[in-house]
């Protein structure tokens, strides 16, 4: 039986959920999103431009605030260090995190994160700030986008933090996944979460990715890259698409669980346990790295205060949340390649995810579920 | 169709490759054991009294040397510290072993650790050393053995250390497998290893782990929880066995690439890849540990040396090794599950897993390659 | 001016406040003592045995009640990691102490973990527990000590943990320091504090020591090695005691500021900062360790707590912490030494610290300040 | 007996050994620079424009060759993590420098690292490169310099890397060194060596670093804070310069002692032994930060090479580099303050080190020596 599948042209295809993908055993939130996440917000700014420029830049909001002023906890984990992410000891100094967190192309980090100081700086409230710390991940497109023309400026910084989302996130070739390519496949900017029951605490984590890496494709178990098609043939590419191990994955982790900044550094390490199951081995040339943070509001921090109040979940509530850490990695993952749609580019095509050969494989493992009723994706 | 299944009885159970279980794409060594890495032992005392006590120790060994006066390098990572480890910190400061690498219960750690040092001191040319450094770790066997009692001492240490086999590795509930637990099943012993081409740089891999931790045992990508029987109720058990998160896993990494001590820090978090793959979660209450060696003989460590040679696989040479550890972690947890027998215990009994619905599952979900003609399995 | 100097015979040597030694700038507590720390206890035992024995075990509780049962947050620096402490991936993962801190001889800490285990697993409520993590930490005392006899046992650690003061601390060749050397003389067991103002937030913190390392001896910032004799030639020793790099030193640090594991962490460093102002330079062969707790009532763990406080100072009140903790692990250190009588022992003499000599130095520097009038040592 | 003092003029300020203050016991190189490691270079730009603006870029070149084709091994070690330093986590994985070291103020690391990075692309053989991490640090000089501003671009960058010493370095108020203040004086660009004895290896270490913090400032153990006058009103400031714990400091060390990245972590951490000579507690407000290099032949990395060969001194020869980085670490500190003239900025005064003060400070103590004859400074 095959899931009935959601029109596979370039601009409604399906998340995992829609055609009977279901990764793990815990339950999404209402938007399978890091949105889940009350407060966080994404925005996108796309920089397409002909076959060029295949690029942009995805802002992650902590709450609606401004996040210098009411900081939330944080960590950063590395599963392999090969990338620029900036602002990474600030982070696991203090164990907090004052700006919004931007992704975009390896060679765009240092002109957005200029932007985004910039930015800040000019906001009310913040005319005596002389030291910021700008969070901006990376994953290289230069595949796709002409990247050492370093096209990523303040606008689309600003368009990123403007166009702000706190419901439904975009997915697929979209802001900082516009030009990414995964297993030689387009990849991009995928999402998900669960939501805890009451008895597991009642929290919510969500997580959102951008994904540009490589391994043996396996979804939802089912090793795919035996049956699915040479994605190079597929895209007739004279210069192959990166498939092996090259290319890296950002992993942004939002939790509602108040956790200090200990706790928080164990839940970012299982995403990358999410990671793993989708066929990674964390390939030499790869930059892989996890920023989670609580949004708790009993955790916030603001400035002035002498002795900063603060909560954490204990013992075997880690192990739920760490649950749903990699669980909705792997399915955020999935999600990023399957909405993303083929992108020809600065030196050669990332074709789309073919869904009939991956459904095929995946029914034959019995790997699918009875798909959702209704899609969540616009 | 159905594998054919070696005798699933209590004394040959079949390792994974021995009922079409194939584990990614590297082909394993003449043994698929640790021990093809050549010089690397393995020596078992296992210490089975009634139901009382069902623990031992493992001892690893990685040269037929003094391994004091002829050091490896080595790395040790961390996947989640709930565990007594002995000896981390020494080996991430010099980034050397001078031990064996014992595996024990938890609560036998401190003993196993004194009788090793008793053991190494009292060797010729030890006279005047006065400082040692043990790497001993554990699992909890406190399920099938009555760990309070602390029952391993220096005779199970001689023991292990002196019935070295440098060839087949016996596996399962022997050693310091002998009461441990995975996934509510009995855990124990498990080896493999894979031998890279030539082109990948011809350097082998093996890993050997000591299973004792739960999660969603997933068999070759599959999800054989979900139709395997419960083993509470196998088990017809009162006091249940843990089958959660609890628990823990102990791995050691040997190679003879040629790795300097942060190449193989590399090389050991790979080694998690393979545990995230069968369904671990890396829980809260879970020790979670790598100990990864290079038997290289170029980076031997001897005494009175100014400067130490230190050569290391570069690049994507990393990805290969990466890859193998992966693989050979994946499936050496799987032969420790497949391999050990139902053991009645302390206070309660691990069943052996059972083969035909593990078969069965794995068929159904195509998972099953046609298994090796010759068993490797003593 | 020479300071009046306390009878520098081998029954009442001075502390460094006596002979007018003072560091930094911020007061001690009431005994400048880790015990300053409300609840803090430490107990010695001491195992001197003609010249062939002269070691010992130092205990050290974080509170009057079970540490197991209610737990502190807690974490581990490792300045140079050439060392055998025992628990620290524990601590470093969960961020937290739950059993009293020992300190021995190198050879000694499996034994006297096992029995620290054993007597905990024997209290009132240890009934189930089948886990635990004792924190044992060593320097190298087989210079005066035959330590590859191993003679710590559980009548030591029993002793040390019944004999506990939680007003003065014997300092000086007694427990874990009977038998350590420091820069060529007499090492072992001393303390210090800081009672930080109302102002800086009141907190206090307690430092203790077990010294055994070596470099340049400096006191008080006066480079005292350029004119104090040679150790060697005042003990007239044929095997001269270690002077240089070699040897470790363990530093235990508490403090009732509430802290979060991380906010431990980077206090915990700190100490590292009065050890370099010693002379030390962390050499190669040093195990230089620092163990900091923090004993706020609002910050205890205790089981079964779902979600646990986690409040921490912030920001600048951190920077006060920095200074108290650096300051009173250099004092500690003058301490131990100053306390220190000659020691005779099995492989040759470690010569008490002289003073005159030191205070001629200290003198001529303008190091000294007029002498405390009572003297807080017993 | 006061040193005959160079003239304490804005133009010729001394170094510390010009004036009789010798740090530790090793000698210099031939130029107490860096760049007594052979091959290394350093430049400056300095941008200074009237009271505006005291800001510029300093660089490091590793060898005159371009250092992403042949890389030298590195490590990155925090004292506090309160700074933007870009690159770590790429430098920390692979254990390795690909570009030179540029350091700036806090708010222009990004245009830095964008103006590094643009520059290292158009260079020969760099075309199809789409990668490439620059290593940027910072210090705050928000205090003389307008930093919300971010004057520094692409100019300085160049500038600094085409006006490369590789002999004597212009040390104060320089380059990055421009607008910094160091314990509430002009802070700036100081650098200085050790060249080992051939028994102990030979080998060199070269420390540069850019002062810009606080705490309580002691010149060779010296607290000469006690005595001299506050600078607050030396500058007569309304807005007082810093000169408590916050700020930062950045220190690159090189050495032509072959080592691996776990060997350079090791050497990295000392310098911090330096730092805390000099009265810093590593503030929480601090951004205090090691980068080391191993200039060694043997141990270059080229693209391509499938095994690297490579060696790492071994055991006791690394505690003299220890003390060798230990004690230039604090002499760079000392020169990076006695060379720096007074400078007007934006927000106030920072006003040289008075030497006169100083000198009778340091006398009184018995801390000067007698001065060298030669003047290494221009």
């Amino acid at each position: 039986m095959l899931a009935p599948v959601a029109q596979a042209d370039d601009t409604s295809r399906p998340r995992a959920r829609d055609i009977g993908i279901v990764v793990g055993t815990l339950s999404p939130g209402p938007h399978n999103a890091i949105t889940d996440v009350t407060g966080v917000g994404v925005g996108h700014a796309t920089l397409a431009q002909g076959t060029r420029f295949n690029t942009g830049v995805t802002a992650i909001v902590p709450h609606r605030g401004n996040p210098y002023l009411e900081r939330v906890p944080a960590a950063i984990v590395v599963g392999n260090g090969f990338g620029k992410l900036l602002g990474v000891t600030q982070v696991q100094e203090l164990g907090e995190l004052e700006t919004p967190v931007l992704l975009t192309g390896t060679l765009g980090v240092w002109n957005a994160a200029d932007a985004l100081a910039a930015r800040l700086l000019a906001q009310p409230g913040m005319e005596q700030v002389r030291s910021i710390n700008p969070v901006v991940g990376e994953t290289n497109d230069g595949y796709l986008s002409d990247i050492r023309a370093r096209p990523v400026g303040p606008a689309q910084v600003e368009q990123a933090l403007t166009r702000l989302s706190y419901g439904e996130v975009e997915e697929g070739a979209v802001g900082a996944g516009a030009g990414t390519v995964a297993f030689g496949w387009k990849g991009g900017i995928g999402t998900s979460s669960r939501a805890l029951p009451a008895a597991q605490g009642g929290w919510t984590v969500g997580v959102l990715v951008q994904s540009n890496y490589g391994g043996h494709l396996t979804v939802a178990g089912v090793p795919v890259w035996k049956t699915l098609p040479d994605p190079a043939a597929v895209a007739r590419a004279q210069v192959p698409a990166p498939s092996g191990g090259d290319g890296s994955i950002m992993i942004v982790v939002a939790t509602d669980a108040p956790l200090d900044p200990s706790a928080l550094r164990r839940l970012a390490s299982r995403a990358l346990v999410g990671l793993a199951r989708t066929g990674s081995d964390m390939s030499h040339g790869s930059g892989d790295y996890v920023i989670a943070f609580s949004t708790a509001e009993s955790n916030r921090r603001r400035p002035g205060v002498a002795v900063q109040p603060a909560a954490s979940v204990a013992g075997d509530g880690m192990t739920s949340l760490f649950q749903a850490v990699a669980e909705a990695t792997e399915e955020a993952i999935l999600n990023s390649m399957l909405r993303a749609r083929t992108v020809h580019g600065h030196r050669g095509t990332a074709p789309a995810l073919p869904l009939e050969p991956l459904l095929q494989a995946l029914d034959a493992a019995g790997a699918l579920t009875a798909p959702a009723t209704t899609s969540t994706h616009p």
